[in-house]
């Protein structure tokens, strides 16, 4: 039985809260917020608090789930000597955890938006501590949430991060650009969902690099100019910087 | 039963003319391509041919499935006149054609890949015509092969090209900079796939500007210039650009 300790109320917490809960290898000891209105939806499953003072001495791992900034002075005021804390930043150094604990992390790799839960079982587990014992204390309770753990350093998690930002952020603000040609054109954007679909189902059997296809890649420049005619200003920046990145990658300049 | 004569020896050409073959309703009378070496997979399922004076002249349908920028010139030395002739770009205006064919468009919304053959069942088909008998005829042809039949004008469908390079062409792009980064760092790419999925199956719950998250929706500079100093420096152009665009979009500049 591992005994967690959950600090946080946003997406992260709220779902590590729910699946520590079903699973009967964790006891999950408490949740501190420091509102207990974010988390009163557990008050009846666990002990919640938003006192510090009165947080669980016993537990074998606290989980920090809050936002960035905060980990580092947040984490100072934590009395929690020799017992292992983790936070669950995929672009913060292991260290901005700052107290005399034991440090590691507990990064899932996915993106949470509100009123849309997520199956952890897929979710890519990234974990980094600063001793064997404590590695592997954090696989068993990644093993017990998910399938697919990981052992990623503080460097790699931050470049991890980075890239995830290209293709989940970056990727939806392409989506959010097509729905508004759509839109403007009268255009259902359901139109274009098989499209979108086939787009990440090439990746299972070719490469990026293998699946590019369209005008840059063709060098096309009579297709390129008369899309740019076609779109606002700021579209069309973002038209042509990608198409010349895109270009670039294949060895040519438009 | 329709007839039908393919011209091109091309990705379009090659998935039209396999599902065609399939078809009990449909007859494919005849595949043209200025090279047989291209078409001679189907030598012995139809008639093939690469010379124009020998073009089949009694098909209800001709498609001339070539590169765009071939349509005008090709299409006037066809001698069909009073034919129905369609060509299945997205980008190029129905009048492209240039013959005293009757015009239409059969243009499938999907990028075809070689060495990955597509379903077509899914894929809509967006179909003009000059009068309703041949819109109607494109129609029942459509449907022969796809769920998915949408009647799209000129203007619409280039503005639903332009679209579809954001949603597939750019978006392979994004997964080819995550990759990248992945490689640079000895990260597996994998260990991006849940998230690659989850951001398209957000779609189905969550319009794209409902389902954006990240550190430009937040406005989160300090997060953004971290970020930054990981990247080369046509990654960092295109993380600045992208994420302006995004927080332009949620009313606040970065």
């Amino acid at each position: 039985m591992i005994k967690v300790v959950l600090i946080g109320g946003g997406e992260v917490a709220w779902n590590l809260a729910q699946v520590f809960l079903e699973k009967p290898e964790i006891e999950l000891v408490q949740v501190y917020n420091r509102s207990l209105n974010a988390i009163s939806f557990f008050q009846n499953k666990t002990s919640i608090t938003s006192n510090l003072n009165a947080l669980e001495k016993n537990a074998d791992i606290y989980i920090v789930a809050i936002s960035d900034n905060a980990i580092s002075e947040f984490s100072q005021k934590l009395n929690l000597d020799n017992k292992l804390v983790v936070h669950t930043s995929g672009g913060m150094d292991m260290n901005e955890l700052n107290s005399n604990s034991r440090k590691g992390v507990f990064y899932l790799l996915q993106s949470f938006s509100k009123n849309k839960s997520v199956n952890l079982s897929k979710v890519p587990i990234c974990i980094e501590a600063q001793n064997k014992k404590d590695l592997n204390l954090l696989r068993k309770l990644a093993n017990s949430i998910s399938e697919n753990c990981y052992e990623i350093d503080s460097l790699q998690r931050k470049k991890l991060h980075v890239a995830a930002v290209f293709v989940n952020n970056f990727v939806n603000h392409m989506y959010y650009i097509g729905k508004e040609i759509c839109d403007e054109n009268e255009i259902p954007f359901q139109i274009l969902e098989p499209l979108i679909l086939e787009t990440v189902n090439k990746l299972k059997e070719l490469s990026p690099f293998e699946a590019q296809t369209g005008p840059a890649r063709r060098h096309d420049s009579k297709t390129i100019a008369t899309h740019l005619e076609l779109l606002n200003e700021n579209q069309q920046n973002i038209y042509t910087l990608l198409s010349n990145s895109i270009a670039k990658t294949y060895g040519e300049k438009l």
